[in-house]
């Protein structure tokens, strides 16, 4: 049952049941594996139930009709007990993800991966205190997990890293092994930095948040869900591809990255970022917002039948 | 015949028929209006009608099937007279964007608008030889133009902004007006900040080239189709939106900024990324990334019913 590569489907733990575990459950249970939930919150199971109910709606739109049962469970060794795969889904607090990490370790059968969705810690300081610490893994996804394909891992052991890849992969994701750990892992390095000068943009009040915010979904964001940056590059250096792009537009891209901002987060750049945030929300509520993102990304998830060069 | 404001069409002027003049070409055709096209490369009218045919192929696709005539000019006067609109896409050199620009307008009907296409030049600089500059305006598309919806407006004063932006909404575009003039404009900027970290996370051997790209276009990317990087803080940040997003994660994205790479482009860098752009391309050619990105950005288009906060 440790052999998640195989076809056979088999029960997975979600330990940890916020917005993450219950995106991760429903993408689970969508895709007919079992599911057994444990979150030390008092009340949890309805409000889990809930939310898997409303991501299996939408997964359902994509053609995902797994008939996986997901069980709720009070202790942990219930939910970890038999699980062919586990996912954790802890407060981001480093001692917190040591001892839950430590503990399902401890109980999960030989063999089988614990996987940490961690977006801000390093593999090497949340496994201390794992007695086999080769077989836990991080394997971040982006918000939402049930829609958004990415899941960066960083495993021990390339080995580890392979298995975990091709499980994600039975589920539909795009799975990327980072060759080394680094704070921030990859994809919200690159959104830091772009998130940078979104700020810069706002501070020297040289548009609007929401017109930052069309730029970017109208323009570059919008082509970066067809193509990344460096294959962008590569069709913007003409017939001499990204060779002639570094050589001949190289030096122009670095005086670029030396105009780029540096805005602090003051509390007057704070406001102008709510003030704007609000005029672009136009009075509609976060579920509201949300909804109308999840409905965008299942759009294009339907629609987009290939991505160049990934 | 200058008011472009109305639902009349009419004659639009294109100048400078390489990749972007004959993207806007296409467009300005598949939305119904006449195009008169100057060039001075020679013979550039048979690649010009071979370029404008494949696009308005695309925007056929897309529902937009104008009958617009096209016709190419030996002469620039005899292609901004009688235009009610003309579109510069000169060589992005300064001296020659003055010198073309300074004719347009010396030429075009009082109050006709001069937009040019630059990406890296700022209007100041290169409105400073014409005679009546407050109709000369920086109007820069995102490649491919007929595609890619964004349409950054840099004008001299505000009801001109607005005219413009009237005009390339009624194609479909999706106009931002700048506040002030800045290098780089907005999307440039947001996606050369990207861009360093991605070189950086070559450099520092985090993760290969397509991984990278792969990463980007199954997470950020793709959420950034679907939703600005402000508004997804706003969701990013629980019950409290952006407020407490900043006021309680703020500081580990400041101390993020901080962590950011600043790569050089060095020889053995741009070597990392041009043989990890060769793997990604996996041998295909140009022409076929080309046809892969814009079929991609076609069925997300196609898809894509409405965008979140935009």
């Amino acid at each position: 049952m440790t052999a998640v590569e195989t076809d056979e489907t088999g029960r997975i733990a979600v330990v940890g049941c916020g917005t993450l575990g219950a995106s991760w459950a429903a993408l689970f249970l969508a895709h007919g594996f079992d599911v057994a939930a444990y979150d030390t919150a008092p009340g949890f199971a309805d409000r889990l139930r809930a939310s898997v109910a409303h991501a299996l709606g939408q997964l359902g739109e994509l053609g995902l009709r797994g008939s996986g049962r997901l069980e709720t469970c009070t202790a942990i060794e219930a939910a970890v007990s038999g699980a062919i795969f586990v996912q954790e889904n802890a407060p981001e607090d480093e001692a917190v993800k040591r001892a839950v990490l430590a503990e399902l370790d401890a109980r999960a059968a030989p063999g089988v991966i614990v996987a940490s969705s961690t977006s801000a810690m390093l593999r090497s300081r949340i496994v201390a205190e794992c007695r086999t610490p080769e077989r836990v893994i991080v394997a971040h996804p982006f918000h939402p997990p049930h829609l958004v394909p990415l899941v960066e891992i960083v495993a021990g052991d390339p080995a580890t890293g392979e298995r975990a890849a091709a499980f994600y992969a039975r589920l539909g994701r795009r799975p990327v092994i980072l060759r080394r750990e680094m704070p921030g892992h990859v994809a919200n390095r690159l959104a830091s930095a772009l998130y940078r000068e979104a700020v810069n943009l706002v501070a020297e009040g040289v548009a609007s948040v929401a017109d930052i915010d069309a730029a970017l979904c109208n323009g570059p964001g919008l082509r970066w869900a067809a193509m990344g940056p460096h294959m962008t590059y590569h069709l913007g250096g003409g017939a001499g591809g990204i060779r002639h792009y570094l050589d001949h537009l190289g030096p122009s891209q670095v005086r670029r990255w030396e105009s780029l901002g540096r805005p602090e987060l003051s509390d007057a750049v704070k406001d102008a970022i709510v003030e704007g945030v609000e005029a672009e929300a136009a009075g509609r509520t976060l579920p509201e917002l949300e909804a109308r993102r999840d409905r965008a990304l299942i759009d294009i998830l339907k629609a987009r039948t290939e991505v160049a060069g990934s």
